[in-house]
């Protein structure tokens, strides 16, 4: 379906571990677009519904069973979570279809596992790293931060594996999987620019 | 307890994946003892029990219930898989605080987990992918391989959960796992070697 010149990386990362500033800091070494937040705003275009939707019920599922009963969208009467998703995958598709570019989260290795030479990328880092990045860094306060690293953990491993075939974090998934504080930041991005070169043969 | 120098590093690999020739390519791009086998002749010397039931035993777990009540070993009555367990324990631990090297499998990680600066590897593949190796490399009857290849999986899972108070094959646990297919075995040593470099400040 594409040319091996087509660099289609996804990055799955854990709460705190900085994945999506390795993913961006890599968009920029590769010279690709990068995604995040801002494909939120284009399933929100494509589909019609309101990105606040999106942002609202970013990579969790609600958890309201009565929720669920009463909200449906569209014609088939599809969950409303469900809808979301699906506008989710036709976005990322979409942008992968366009060119080389590196997408955070959002189950994109699963929505790209037709396609051909993707490099899937998982971002980990030991829990009291990421509890210590989620105060200094998203200023979560200090008594709750555990507690908030292990429910996003939650809700992260909880919608890849509704949504998807394969278990969230396990490393047959990915070309490569990496503790961030192994490295830092920075050369852990060096090390996954080269594997990336290494990968699409240095084109 | 260790200076920075020490370049101690484990693999955990998938049956099948190619890690133990990785590991052993890496021992030698980086110039410090491998072990494999070898430490089962090191943990049969000082424990005194035959090599031969270090081999019968390597990495798996005797299923048999009426086994595990028959069998103890020693003043303490220990199961004599745990006796085996505890006494390749003790070899990995002297190998490494003799000197830099590559310890392939036998939970070193978790054997090694209260030495700094241990490097935690875990090379995988996809399962098409090792089944094939199984064939072509270690020989294993075409039409038996499929559950061969499950057959391992299960034993190395079950006997490093058993033994040790981490899950085989998180990504948490280790500092890097690389999909050995994704570049081959070659490059891929190529890119654990220059990891290692940057993870142990090019000493």
């Amino acid at each position: 379906m594409f040319t091996m010149a087509n660099r289609i990386i996804t990055i799955t990362r854990q709460y705190g571990s900085g994945g999506r500033e390795v993913g961006e800091k890599l968009a920029n070494a590769l010279g690709v677009e990068f995604y995040d937040n801002k494909l939120l705003e284009i399933a929100a275009g494509s589909s019609g519904i309101h990105k606040s939707h999106f942002e609202e019920n970013d990579e969790r599922r609600s958890n309201s069973f009565l929720y669920l009963l009463s909200t449906t969208y569209g014609q088939g009467g599809v969950p409303f979570d469900d809808a979301l998703f699906f506008a989710q995958l036709e976005a990322i598709r979409k942008i992968a279809s366009e060119g080389p570019c590196v997408i955070i989260g959002r189950c994109a290795d699963y929505a790209l596992r037709d396609f051909s030479k993707v490099l899937n990328i998982f971002i980990s880092a030991p829990f009291e790293v990421r509890v210590k990045r989620a105060i200094e860094v998203y200023g979560i306060a200090e008594k709750h931060a555990e507690n908030y690293v292990k429910r996003i953990d939650k809700q992260r491993t909880s919608y890849y594996n509704y949504y998807t075939d394969k278990r969230w974090g396990q490393p047959q998934n990915y070309q490569i999987c990496v503790d961030s504080s192994a490295l830092g930041i920075d050369r852990t991005v060096d090390a996954l620019k080269r594997f990336a070169d290494d990968f699409y043969g240095r084109t």
